[in-house]
């Protein structure tokens, strides 16, 4: 199992602008077949901070996520919105 | 309902001291009656850095968790490893 965080950080100014292209970008990779989860937040301190908490059950089908049509198309019309670079993190679960 | 991130940066040489430390406060926080959910993750590429993904029904219960005899008790036992200050995300679901 793999757990990613992505997170994103859009200028105020263009917040409504990307609000419809996540909403796509949520319903169409929810609808993925390798998808386990894909839940969208926003931090509730920075309105333009989203964070991606997701579940893939490897690196493969993440990798096929983002080659899919609607990430390639919907992630650059995300990104030129950005104000700093998106972070991700790749993460293994917590075993004691 | 609100979702929380929170991140911890552990010295490499206390890794090791803080896992049964980490095992604990994850099984103590669970048995949390408002716990809905409390995952640590373990990011790939740094294996000090310690995510946990945790969601409570509202802000009143992510209060009650931080004055648990646990938390109280655990929490301040891993901070003396801490590399650096942790971070604290809060957030809202996204609703497009």
């Amino acid at each position: 199992m793999l757990k990613v965080i992505a997170q994103d950080f859009i200028k105020a100014e263009f917040i409504d602008t990307v609000m419809p292209l996540y909403a796509e970008l949520v319903e169409k990779t929810r609808q993925e077949e390798l998808c386990i989860a894909y839940d969208l937040f926003i931090d509730q301190k920075d309105p333009g901070h989203f964070i991606f908490v997701e579940e893939w059950p490897d690196r493969a089908a993440l990798d096929a996520h983002c080659r899919s049509e609607h990430f390639v198309r919907l992630v650059p019309l995300i990104n030129q919105h950005q104000r700093q670079d998106p972070t991700f993190i790749l993460m293994d679960p917590f075993a004691a």
